[in-house]
């Protein structure tokens, strides 16, 4: 059973602001065992790699080969699902659309002094895209990173993946093909991470990492963060639905379990105006949760971090959701424009009755890669923008040059940096 | 002297290579102190302020407010020099024109299945702006960071700054005011950053804090982040220049010099087609120095960290420059456009013999706040995007929810995600 906040009950800000508390993600302390793994590969490159795959994954890299060859990524096409295949090809030239609108465009204009300015953007030169193995090796996930990273123009995407036990799911390879990544590599853990950050005799460097990964992965990101870029941690999935009395209760207790069956520490919360709605999504929750394969991970996430707040209006859920700033928010209500105009802070936004959250997973087009644990109150989902940056620009000629040296020269000496003030006046023999 | 290269030598590769590996910072580990200052700070509120401002800064906050007043940000416009203020107020204004051209549009359409698809940027709900104390006190400093914020349309921007013997620049208080800057704290450390972070009786938190500091500061900041947002870690400042052969070395080595004034551990680079120029700029270099009142900081900056590459075609520099990635670029060349065609990583570009670094750091318009240390690889300069965040929007009815359903459930069947398929199903009787 989750937890029932009442908005009219005495106790509720407190509860409430445990809920906002609630850590539901141990980091285990791993950094020295990482930082001894990135030493070794960068001491011994490729031999480390060999020797860490042995031991984490029970692999030999060094007879299959570190990198993935073109025949296996084309087998893979073949040993995959049919559907599935196609299925991922849908949701590649959706993802693909959807992310070609966010290029940003370059500007350059000449204002009233003469003064040029402008920026541009351009690509990443180099990606690494992090895949994690086993059970948590989602192809959809591979779409997600790969496709905004190939959008952006980025001359060279770089895979890597574990292969445990020599396993690798060929959906995945699918999914890299499909989303244009350019070599694939049979690595995992901060090994890899390491890899990409200092490169090996196998391994060109990258000058950015991105995608999810474990304590291990995250650890060495955090790590190597500085000599490349890294995106944001990812943290457990979580999903907020908001509900006016007229939603079927099975319909809202489906979308909270498509969240809790993520893992047992994801989150969902439903808010809503009508406590009998509220009663009927909890006994939704539970009848589903009897179908269900991963009843067990979906349970606990439901019992442990899952939460049904009614409120007096619907208008009281809006202050809760921008201090949960949630990653994803369902708006199962009448008008859910009017809901999304009074609303700050959101990974994304599903609106109306007929958009379940899973759409948005996979095929909608739009990234399923968000802001977790609040941080939608000032960071964005993954986009194009995350795969290219931002030159400035200025152009001046004498006249322009002279039309702001005035001023510069004064700040620059009320900052007592005479030098500057001397590089502008040397120009115009002030 | 700087360092001089020829990329005709055999040991041009190495020594190149060294260049880019050079250290010039070392970080202290203050990340225990650090850690004791926050839990503090998160323990004892306000009184924690009180005590470190007096251990650390010898100023009683209890007795002169932890806020500024409104009368002393006023009384600072009559106590700074009135010079220096109307060039804040002309700097101020420009970058207000550029920084507009930066706000992103939202997006919102229907694809040809009829789902509706969107982004909406909003701001940061509020924003703590870290201002260095004492020397490092740039009122320059405090524009590049407010006014993306008030321009990106940050409802609540709080600066905070240290008064180390109660001193405080009134410019600095001028460009708070005149950068859009609502609240003011003379705090300054990691009990600064702790404060925005978790809040004290006084300091309501913030959602994002950004802005340079000591490595107290960085530490901090690096350690509150996930509960705030924080901007990148600003390294020590560069500058490449680029040079044919008509260039006046005066010129050139002024601009060196404007560079290396900054820290000692600042960097000045040359590259030139023409060794005679490369003399002279060195020659040029030895003798401004004299002149300047920072010649112990530049010249250090210089001997230390400074080089002059030789190469034989102007073409050669690119791919260096892209290695180096500099924070600033100066191109003081023949056709500046087309050099800038073929550069992919920097900070800021600043084309043609007129068109001084300095003038960017004040007047432009364009943000100073740029990636150092290489990061111009994988990352931009602040702008309002670093205040704004993105919610992508979904929107679906029956028709375009049953046109997507198939493929999101193949997927999601696929990688075992069984209530995710069901969150589809159940709406379509499926």
């Amino acid at each position: 059973m989750a937890v029932r906040l009442n908005s009219r009950d005495a106790g509720f800000e407190a509860a409430f602001a445990a809920l906002l508390a609630a850590k539901r993600e141990v980091s285990p302390d791993v950094d020295a065992a990482v930082a001894r793994i990135i030493k070794a590969v960068r001491d011994e490159g490729d031999a480390a790699l060999k020797r860490f795959s042995q031991e984490f994954d029970r692999v030999d890299v060094a007879s299959l080969g570190l990198k993935v060859s073109d025949s296996e990524i084309e087998a893979a096409f073949g040993q995959a699902d049919t559907e599935a295949v196609e299925a991922l090809r849908f949701a590649a030239e959706r993802i693909r659309s959807h992310h070609a609108r966010q290029v940003p465009q370059d500007d350059r204009y000449r204002d009233a002094v003469g003064a040029e300015l402008g920026s541009r953007w351009t690509a990443v030169e180099s990606v690494g895209l992090y895949v994690p193995g086993g059970t948590a090796s989602y192809p959809s996930s591979v779409l997600m990173n790969a496709v905004p990273a190939s959008v952006a123009g980025v001359p060279r995407i770089v895979m890597v993946v574990p292969t445990p036990d020599g396993v690798l799911n060929p959906l995945v390879l699918v999914a890299a093909r499909l989303g244009g990544v350019h070599e694939i590599y049979r690595l995992g853990g901060a090994q890899a991470i390491a890899a990409l950050a200092y490169g090996t005799e196998t391994v060109k460097p990258v000058a950015k990492i991105v995608g999810p990964g474990n304590a291990y992965v995250a650890a060495a990101k955090r790590q190597v963060f500085g000599v490349v870029g890294i995106d944001a941690v990812a943290g457990p999935s979580e999903v907020l639905v908001i509900a006016d009395k007229d939603n079927d209760p099975d319909w809202l207790a489906a979308d909270l379990l498509a969240q809790a069956e993520h893992d047992t520490a994801a989150q969902s919360i439903l808010i809503t105006d009508d406590a009998g709605l509220a009663d009927a999504v909890e006994g939704a929750v539970e009848r589903q949760l009897t179908l269900l394969p991963r009843a067990g991970i979906a349970g606990a996430s439901w019992r442990d971090f899952g939460a049904v707040i009614v409120v007096d209006r619907l208008a009281d859920a809006l202050p809760l959701a921008d201090r949960l700033a949630a990653e994803h928010v369902e708006l199962a209500v009448e008008d859910p424009e009017a809901v999304l105009a009074g609303l700050r802070n959101a990974g994304a936004v599903f609106l109306g009755r007929h958009t379940p959250e899973a759409i948005g997973d996979y095929v909608a087009g739009s990234n399923h890669v968000l802001p977790t644990a609040r941080s939608a109150r000032f960071s964005s989902g993954l986009s194009v923008l995350e795969f290219m940056k931002r030159t400035s620009l200025l152009r001046l000629d004498a006249k322009s040059l002279r039309a702001l040296a005035g001023p510069a020269m004064v700040l620059a000496k009320a900052e007592g940096l005479e030098a500057h003030a001397r590089s502008v006046a040397v120009r115009l023999n002030l």
